[in-house]
C-alpha cells in the first residue's frame, strides 16, 4: 500500500513478514523500551478492567491527571493527557499555531512531520559528529531570530541519546522567553537517565510560561501499545489544548493507567538500577568492536556510527536481521545518513546476545 | 477545572461524583451501546495479548485492515482506520479543509467542534419536529450552493433516531457529484438499523469518489472504552489522510480486534434479534406514558420531547438520576432544547425498570 509511510523503530510487524521470524522469536533492539517489562499494576489494572471497555473512557481524564499532579507535584491546570506523546506533541503545535520553529537535527522525526502536516516552516539547527552531536547553546541563541515563534528540544535527544543540562537548558530558556520564543521540551526518555526526573525542566514551569514539557509512559514502563502521553505547560496553553483536543482520546486502559506512577516505586527503583549498572557496561562492550564510533549515551540508546566500509546501516541491518535481532537503521534521520545505527539497551543476557551476534556479522 | 468542555452521554464519571452512586450501580440510558456487552472473541483478544502492549502497535494496521476489507467487500486502499470515529471525522475534514460545510441540525455535535477547530464555515440546515426531524431533500439540494464544499449526513442521524432510506441518500450523492460538493456519512450505528448493513452506502463508494463513510466497533460492539472507528472512501481521499494521520494512534488492543467483525457472526444474529424485539416494544411503551411526544426510532436510541410543564430536559434527568439512572439531556444539541432528552434502548430487564421508574417519576 502506498500510504505506508511511518519510518520507525519497532516496525517489528514488517520484520516478521520479511524475514519470516515469528514476533515473539524478535530481539528488538530498534526501539527503545524499558525491558523490566510491563509492571503487575498495570497488567492488573488491564485484567481487571476489561468489562470497562462497555462504557465511554472519562473523558478528561480526572484520576489519571490527578496520578500525574501527584506524581510530579505541578497542579491539576498545568496538565493535558493524550493518545501517546504523538497527540500531545500534534495538540500543542496545533494550538500555538507557530509560523516558523526552530529544530536542532538528527532529532526524533515527528516534530517534523507534524509541522509539515500543519505547514509550519521549520529552520533547522546542524550538530556536528565531532562534538558528538551536542546541542550548541551559542548556535541556538544565535538562531532565534525575530520570526522564530517557538524551539523544540529532545532531551535526552532522540536518536543521539545526548542530554542537556539543567544549567544550559536554563540558559536557552531564559533566552527564549526575553525573545517571546516557546520552548517545547519533549523529556519521553527523561527517566531513563541518570538522575531521572532530576533531569526535568517540569519544575520549572511555574515561573516559566513560554515552556511546555512533552512526557509519556511508553518508554518508561514498557507499554508503546497502551498509548499513553501528557503534557506539562502554563495554564493558558493547556486550556488551548483541552479545546482542541478530540474527545475520548485516551483509551480506558489507559486513562486507568495513571496510578503506576505512585504505587510502583519498586519498578522505578529496579529500572534505575538497571540502567546505571547496564548503560556503562554496554557502552564499553560496543567500543571493543573494530569497525565502529560509539557515542556516549546518556539515556537507554546509543547511536552508533559504521567504520567498517563492508558495510553500510541498511547492509547490517539486514545481516542482524537473518540473526533474528532488528536494530533501527538510522538513516532516515534528516542530519545523519547511511553509516548511522541506534540500538537499544536491554537486560544482560539480550544485551550479550546482542554483542555476541554483532561480532559475528562484523568479522 | 475550566477546560472540561465536553458534554455527550456517557458521562457517567461525573454522575457517580454528583448523586454518590456507584459506577457499576448506575443504568445508563444516556449512551447508546449494545447491550449484548462485549464479544467473548474481543475479551480474548485482550485476556491473550496483554505482553504485546510491549512492542509498538502495527502503525499500518495490516491486520485490522484486512479484516475491515473482507467484512464490507472493500479492498485494502480504499480504508482508514483511526482512534475511534473521532479520529476519522477529524482527519477527514483536516484532509479535504472545505472553506464552508453543510450540516443539518440536530446532529452529533462533534462534526461542529471539529469544523469550528479547524476554522471551517458550517451552514446548517433545520429539520422540523413536525416533520420528525427528517432531512429534506428539497431544503438540502436548495443549501447545496456554490461556496459549499462539504455536505455532512450522520445517518442514523443521532439524536433524532432518523434514517435516510438508500434512493434518497443515491439521490443526494448524485447531486452533490454533480455540484463537485463532497459526502461525508457518519455510519457509526448503522449495523443497529433494521437490515444493518444493507442501509449502508459503503456498497456504492467505487462508483463515487464524492463519498466518504465513517464507521466504528463502538456501539455495535460496546466497546467505547477501547476506541475504534474506521472509514471508507476513494483511494485519493484515503492517502491524504493517512498522510495526515498520527502515528501508532489505534493501540495494540484496537488493531487486533478486527477479527471480531468476521468471526462473531453469532454476535451479529442476536443483536438482529434483540433490535428487532425490543425497539419496537420500547417504543410502544414509552408511547403509553403521558407527558411525552415520542419520536419513531430507527436505530437503539429514541428522542423525547417533554409535553408535561412540571419538567423540562434538566429536572427530568435528576430526577432519574436520583434512581440511579442516567438518561441524556438533550438541551445542548444545536436546534433542540430543554424540552429534549434522549434513551438509549437496552435489554428487557433494563428497559422495564427504565419504564418503572420514569413512570413514578412522571407520576
Amino acid at each position: 500500500m502506498e500510504q505506508f509511510k511511518y519510518i520507525h523503530g519497532g516496525d517489528l510487524h514488517k520484520t516478521e513478514k520479511e524475514h519470516g521470524i515469528s514476533l515473539d522469536k524478535i530481539l528488538d533492539y530498534s526501539s527503545n523500551i524499558n525491558p523490566l517489562g510491563i509492571p503487575e499494576e498495570i497488567v492488573n489494572i488491564i485484567k481487571n478492567n476489561i468489562d470497562k471497555l462497555k462504557m465511554y473512557p472519562d473523558a478528561h481524564c480526572r484520576e489519571l491527571i490527578k496520578e500525574i499532579s501527584k506524581y510530579l507535584d505541578v497542579s491539576l491546570e498545568h496538565i493535558i493527557v493524550g493518545n501517546g506523546a504523538i497527540e500531545v506533541i500534534f495538540l500543542y503545535l496545533f494550538s500555538i499555531r507557530p509560523k516558523k520553529i526552530l529544530l536542532p537535527i538528527p532529532t526524533f522525526s515527528e516534530y517534523e512531520n507534524i509541522a509539515e502536516m500543519l505547514k509550519i516552516d521549520v529552520d533547522f539547527i546542524e550538530t556536528f559528529e565531532d562534538n558528538g552531536f551536542l546541542f550548541s547553546y551559542q548556535l541556538i541563541s544565535k538562531k532565534m531570530t525575530e520570526e522564530i515563534e517557538a524551539l523544540i528540544l529532545c532531551n535526552p535527544n532522540n536518536p543521539t541519546s545526548t542530554l542537556i543540562r539543567e544549567k544550559d537548558l536554563k540558559k536557552i530558556i531564559k533566552e527564549a522567553g526575553q525573545k517571546n520564543i516557546r520552548v517545547m521540551i519533549d523529556e519521553t526518555f527523561i527517566e531513563l537517565t541518570s538522575g531521572g526526573n532530576e533531569n526535568s525542566i517540569v519544575k520549572f514551569i511555574k515561573e516559566n510560561d513560554n515552556v511546555f514539557v512533552v512526557r509519556a509512559f511508553t518508554k518508561l514502563f514498557s507499554i508503546p501499545g497502551l498509548r499513553l502521553g501528557y503534557g506539562i505547560g502554563c495554564k493558558s496553553i493547556i486550556q488551548k489544548m483541552w479545546k482542541r483536543k478530540a474527545c475520548w482520546s485516551v483509551n480506558t486502559f489507559a486513562s486507568l493507567a495513571g496510578s503506576v506512577l505512585n504505587n510502583d516505586r519498586e519498578y522505578l527503583k529496579k529500572t534505575d538500577k538497571w540502567l546505571t549498572n547496564e548503560l556503562v557496561w554496554f557502552f564499553e562492550e560496543l567500543k571493543k568492536i573494530p569497525g565502529f564510533k560509539i557515542f556516549k549515551p546518556e539515556t537507554n540508546f546509543i547511536l552508533i556510527k559504521i567504520l567498517d566500509e563492508r558495510f553500510n546501516s541498511k547492509i547490517l541491518k539486514s545481516k542482524m536481521a537473518e540473526k533474528g535481532i532488528l536494530i533501527r537503521d538510522a538513516e532516515n534521520f534528516r542530519g545523519l545518513n547511511n553509516r548511522y545505527i541506534r540500538v537499544a539497551l536491554k537486560d544482560r543476557k539480550s544485551n550479550e546476545s546482542f554483542l555476541k551476534n554483532l561480532k559475528e556479522v562484523m568479522r
